[in-house]
C-alpha cells in the first residue's frame, strides 16, 4: 500500500546522455517505490541498456514521459527541486537534500512535485536551475562529490520515502518472549548454582546479581533461551553432585 | 578536513561476485568520505572491472583489505551492522538504517565500527549475521526492494555521513542584502505608483499592501532587486506622466 506522496512526485532527467543511466535510475526510484519518470530530451531512448539496467523496472521505463523542454516536464507541479552539486549564487539559498524532501512530501498534499537532475557532465543549466522553485544538494565528500547519476536519484528517492514513509522496519515474528516468574525462576537457580560452585558468596555479594540482571534485561530472554539457560545450570548442578568439595 | 568519525567506519564486502560492484562500492564510499574497504573472500579481486567503476576512487581500491573471514574483517571493531534486505528471525530486532547510522557513529567514540554488506545473489548468511552486534536495513519498497550492491552501499554510506558531519549546505555567497530603509523607500514607491495607475485606492485598501509586504519579505529582499523594482516603478511613473488619465 504505497503512501499517496510517492505517487504525486516526479522524477525529470535532464538530456540524459547514457541510456544506461536512465535504467539504472528507474531501478533507483522504483525501490523507493516511485514510478513516475519524465525525461527532458534523452540523447538515446527507447535503448536496450536501458531495459538491461532497469533490471525489473522496466515498466517505469515504459510509463516515463518523454518530453521537449523542462516546462512540459513541470507542468502542474505545485514545487520543483533542481538538484546541483555545487552551491550556486543564482540558485538562491541552495537547501540540504534532507530538507528539500521534507519541503516536497508536504507539498504532495497541494498537488504534483517534482526533482530535477542535469547531465552527467555538467548538471543543469543556470537557466534551467531557475525554472525550479528550489535547489538542493546533496552534501557529498567535498572533495570527491562524484555520485553518478543513478546514485544521486537513489539516495534523493531514498530521503524521499524517508519523509514519505519513515523507515520503520516490520518487526519480525519473534520467539516467544519468557514471562516474569520464568526469569525470576532462572535468577534463582543462577545464585544457588553460582553458590554450590564457590563463585558466588552472599557475605560478600560483590552486585554480582545485579549485573547478570542487567545483562539479561538488556537482551530481553525468549521462553527458549530461559530453558536453555536452565539446562546448562541443572548439568552445573549434575556435575557439582558428583564431585564434592 | 573529514570528520575522524568518518575515518573509523569500515565498509566490508563479503564475498562479492561481481568486481564492477566492488568499484562502484569504492566510488559510492568515495563520495561520502569513507575509505576503508574490507572484502572478505571477494570472486574476482583486483580486476579491471573494479577499476573501471570506480572512476577516481581507485586508491580505495588500492588501500583495501583482502581477507579470509569475516571476523579477521570484524578484528578490533566495536560495533558492526549486519546490512540485510529482509527481516530475519533469527537477527533478532533489525534497526532502520538511521538508526543504526546513529548508533554507528557514535559509537567510533570507543573504537572502530564496520557495515557489512553480503553477496549479490543472497546477502549474508545467518551464520554471518550474527557474528555482528547489530543488524539493519534499508526499508525499500516492499514489492520491490531490489537495490543493488553499491547502491545499497550509496545509500548507508550517506546515511553514516548525515549522522557524522550532517547535511549543512555551505552558504554561496550572497548578493547584498537590502537595509530596512531600502525596503521601505521601495513600498512607499510602490504605493505612490499603484495610487497613480489607480490601482490602489486608500479608501478601499483591500489589504493590498499586507499581500505585497508579505511576499516580499519571504523571498528576502537583496539590494540589487530594490534596485531594479524601483526602476520598474520609475519607468511606469514616466508612462503614467506622459499619459494622463
Amino acid at each position: 500500500m504505497p503512501a499517496p506522496a510517492l505517487g504525486r512526485i516526479r522524477i525529470v532527467l535532464v538530456e540524459t546522455s547514457l541510456a544506461a543511466n536512465i535504467g539504472a535510475a528507474a531501478r533507483a526510484m522504483l525501490t523507493m517505490g516511485l514510478t513516475r519518470l519524465a525525461l527532458v530530451r534523452p540523447k538515446h531512448f527507447p535503448h536496450a541498456d536501458a531495459t538491461a539496467l532497469a533490471a525489473g523496472a522496466t515498466h517505469v521505463l515504459e510509463r516515463a514521459r518523454v518530453v521537449d523542454t523542462l516546462d512540459e516536464a513541470l507542468e502542474g507541479s505545485v514545487l520543483s527541486v533542481a538538484m546541483t552539486a555545487r552551491s550556486r549564487k543564482f540558485a538562491g539559498r541552495v537547501l540540504p537534500l534532507r530538507d528539500a524532501a521534507a519541503r516536497a512530501v508536504a507539498a504532495t498534499v497541494g498537488g504534483d512535485v517534482a526533482f530535477v537532475f542535469g547531465t552527467e557532465m555538467s548538471g543543469l543549466s543556470n537557466e534551467q536551475l531557475l525554472r525550479c522553485t528550489h535547489a538542493a544538494t546533496i552534501a557529498a565528500n567535498p572533495e570527491y562529490g562524484s555520485l553518478n547519476l543513478a546514485a544521486a536519484v537513489q539516495v534523493a528517492t531514498w530521503e524521499l520515502r524517508m519523509a514519505a514513509v519513515g523507515g520503520d522496519v516490520p518487526e519480525a515474528r519473534r520467539f516467544a518472549t519468557a514471562t516474569h516468574d520464568e526469569i525470576e525462576a532462572l535468577y534463582a537457580h543462577a545464585l544457588a548454582t553460582l553458590r554450590t560452585l564457590g563463585f558466588y558468596d552472599p557475605e560478600r555479594p560483590r552486585r554480582l546479581m545485579t549485573r547478570l540482571r542487567r545483562l539479561f534485561s538488556r537482551s530481553g530472554l525468549e521462553h527458549e533461551e530461559v530453558n536453555i539457560l536452565r539446562g546448562v545450570l541443572a548439568r552445573i548442578d549434575d556435575v557439582c553432585a558428583r564431585e564434592p568439595r
